[in-house]
């Protein structure tokens, strides 16, 4: 694309940084921010740096958090005993969509993966463990991804953690409401069969 | 969707006041930036202000320009005597990035659309008249939409300068390249019949 201003330019040049943004969308994205107010365009960029420079991540559970202690961690009425183990904070913001969870996070900052260079050193598990050994955890809910690295988090976390008085659970794997049978992968599948729920817990669960 | 973050919240209400980007997109454009180096974020809304405010308008096109009059206008290469007519800047960017086109440009900032309010006095009608009279133009090409709108700003636009010594072309419609004869619309097949080349032009266009 031939711009004729090198502050246009500059402007998509950013933008197509971020992902899944080509050059045309970028072009789009900012000659709409070329039709807002100045001011408009300067509480967008406030927002941006500020959210950059600002944000910290909670000393408990590593969510991101505008506090030292996020607002999940200081909320007297979670409950304590419950730690969900993510891979990431988008996950967080996810099961927090969903407002059936009350207990607390633990944010991993991505799963064990000895490909990609990622060992235990590189996550928070020695922090999780610590969580267990000195609050009143219970149970940790593990909710990582459904794949060979995601499993083995949950094994070596499970490892760690065995000879401490905490159970440990992961979130159901099954069909997706509203998914079709026969479009479901067969592991899936046959898990769902194996793992089947009496009636009354369907029902509980609608 | 619930973030545990103002900043984040923020960030990505801010985002989603793009076109075409809703929450989802928002925030993963929000998670990248707040992987990215604070100096990598810092230049993203730099580039971004400055484009905002340090941007203008050519005196002679209406193009946006980072100078009083836009590199196109001040190059010496280009033959003044041809003004392709455009709605806005982005058909500006797509007839450059096409490297077929050596003329001037001016840019309406829109069709005439009653219906919408839009009349010859909102648009650069008059200066594009102004140009016509002052300057040695001698070809006006009307690159604007095929729509009724586009057709009224054509035939507004010809009367205005019918006296003038300067010849009024429209670009050439059809079926693009690598379009299916048996899905263009009637209009478009009738009038690319009707409006058949010879062979040799075909060749030379090619």
């Amino acid at each position: 694309m031939i711009f004729s201003s090198k502050l246009i330019e500059d402007a998509v040049q950013e933008f197509s940084r971020l992902p899944g943004i080509g050059k045309k969308t970028a072009l789009r994205m900012v000659l709409q921010l070329l039709k807002m107010d100045a001011g408009e365009v300067d509480e967008f960029t406030r927002a941006v740096s500020r959210m950059r420079h600002d944000i910290r991540f909670c000393k408990h559970c590593h969510n991101i958090s505008d506090t030292d202690v996020c607002v999940i961690c200081v909320n007297p009425g979670r409950n304590r005993s419950q730690v969900c183990v993510v891979e990431n904070i988008r996950d967080v913001i996810a099961i927090e969509s969903t407002q059936q969870y009350s207990g607390l996070y633990h944010v991993l900052g991505g799963i064990l993966s000895p490909l990609d260079g990622v060992g235990p050193e590189q996550l928070q598990i020695t922090t999780l463990c610590d969580r267990v050994k000195n609050e009143s955890v219970t149970e940790l809910i593990m909710a990582l991804s459904p794949t060979i690295e995601g499993d083995t988090t949950v094994y070596y976390i499970a490892r760690q953690v065995k000879d401490l008085p905490v159970s440990i659970t992961t979130i159901a794997r099954g069909i997706a409401f509203g998914g079709e049978l026969e479009y479901t992968d067969e592991m899936t599948l046959a898990r769902s069969i194996a793992k089947r729920l009496p009636i009354e817990n369907y029902v509980n669960v609608k």
